[in-house]
């Protein structure tokens, strides 16, 4: 079993108030991939341009992840350049350098297009559209997006939200699709646009996933030195599709599960400035971090009626 | 055993994307003691004017809540009026009118001086530590404060904070009083400050609870309709205070359920304009909102450990 990510490979340059990098391996995919594969091997479909450096392809080099989709292009590699405010809870983008991703069309290599599990992080809906049209049998789709596809390419990504099962979106997008003032309606909007299942993202606040059945809603880890939110989402989305691709089955206990795996992937790249705090990841602190949010959220209600006048 | 509050009384006007109400009762008095009432009988401190209307005092009336520290003083009584952002997530004071609120010095009645549980919702830090002054026995004292006292009356709140074993607090205020720009790290140098324990609240995102042993966090109930956030803050007061102090004793375990009340009787008030949506709370809708919680919040690791690799 693998998972397919479609999705951004760059090079980020990063000022947070913990400092400042430059050139750094960044994209969607990158992040997605280091957190799924602690779950099942990943496969990435991306493109990177002919200076996209050896130290930022060896952070991908391990045995789980497949760079074969990695399209290496005549031109300059996708850059990013953000700074982050004091409290890191909103960022300014200082510079969008598309190159090589400006003309992305995403092309899935034959063994790829009959996998099963493919998530379709926050690119344009129109090449959403055209890897779902390359998938021959696929189970579980995961889209990502964001305001700039919400706001520009609307009708583009509703025709994609009508073909994915999940969609995950961060809580400010969710209430701009759909309207909606309160996320949880907002969620509930999302189901009737065609995913069966949507997962907010709420940044420090945690995450919650909505479907027919389920209402889930899990706080943040509360890590010790936040460094650089860069890729966050991204890693939820890695945590959280990967480990509900090896768990397979799509039950509610499962669908909890990996929001909580999620929350936990992101705790550690926020640690980091861009991929640094999730490439250190080991299995114990993933278990460790999970059993500490269970802690953080059980509660008992036995013989509380009485308390009641 | 009954609880003392010291806050205040007021009339407000209103006005949201769902209506606008005049000159309604409130104060964070009253939906402290609508809420705690539910759990212990409350005693109000606080002062109105001589044009307190009657319509305001009967909505107070109920068996559990004893008015007796009520002053009524010559002149009109508080008066707060805001409008609230399109999705409610931020508000504009329009008008303070503080009259007879101005000249406000907590007066206990004797027979209130010995008893152990008290709020001392967010008033000016030096009227706080008055009331402090005039208790003989104080087991459990819960403050709340605000940010014009952070930045006005710094030095009196501090003196505060070393005299309660509880602080409530929202999460830009807590950040504001420490400086800390991490929510939970604000909460742990709120706890150096004094309390004991604090609690964070956050709004639609839920609360969460800091101590020594515990970090507890939970979420918002998701309400279907939400008419106007005034009070909710107090309300989540009334239903942390009220429960814990009826429970007794500040074990894990209570602290956790007292954090679920708190919530649940929150999401009453939003529900309805000033303290309507909190009059008609029911006994078994209190209890079915609290396993509500426990729904969305619950999951299981078990047997998750096989899925890292």
């Amino acid at each position: 079993m693998t998972i397919v990510v479609v999705g951004s490979l760059g090079l980020d340059t990063i000022e947070t108030s913990a400092g400042r990098v430059e050139d750094v391996l960044g994209g969607s995919a990158a992040y997605f991939a280091l957190a799924a594969r602690h779950f099942l091997p990943v496969s990435l479909v991306a493109v990177v341009g002919t200076d996209f450096p050896h130290a930022a392809q060896t952070m991908l080099h391990h045995p789980e992840i497949d760079l074969e989709g990695v399209a290496r292009a005549e031109g300059k590699t996708f850059r990013w350049e953000g700074v982050y405010s004091q409290d890191m809870n909103s960022r300014k983008t200082l510079r969008t350098e598309l190159n090589v991703f400006e003309q992305f069309k995403p092309d899935l290599p034959e063994r790829l297009r009959s996998l099963r599990n493919v998530f379709l992080a926050n690119i344009d809906p129109v090449l959403q559209l055209q890897v779902l049209e390359q998938l021959t049998r696929p189970r579980l789709v995961l889209a990502d997006t964001m305001n700039f596809w919400i706001q520009n390419k609307r009708e583009e990504l509703l025709k994609t939200l009508r073909q994915v099962r999940m969609l995950l979106i961060n809580e400010e997008e969710a209430r701009e699709l759909t309207g909606e003032p309160l996320t949880h309606q907002a969620a509930r909007a999302i189901l009737e646009m065609g995913p069966e299942t949507v997962v907010i993202k709420q940044g420090e606040h945690g995450a919650f996933l909505q479907n027919a059945d389920t209402y889930f809603a899990c706080p943040a880890f509360p890590v010790e030195s936040l460094v650089d939110p860069t890729g966050a989402g991204d890693t939820f989305a890695g945590g959280f599709f990967g480990s509900l691709a090896r768990m397979g089955r799509l039950t509610d206990l499962n669908l909890r599960r990996a929001v909580v795996y999620g929350v936990v992937l992101a705790s550690f790249t926020v640690e980091g400035f861009g991929v640094t705090g999730l490439l250190r990841v080991e299995r114990e602190e993933i278990l460790r971090r999970a059993d500490a949010i269970m802690g953080m959220t059980k509660f008992s209600l036995d013989d509380t009626a009485r308390l009641l006048r």
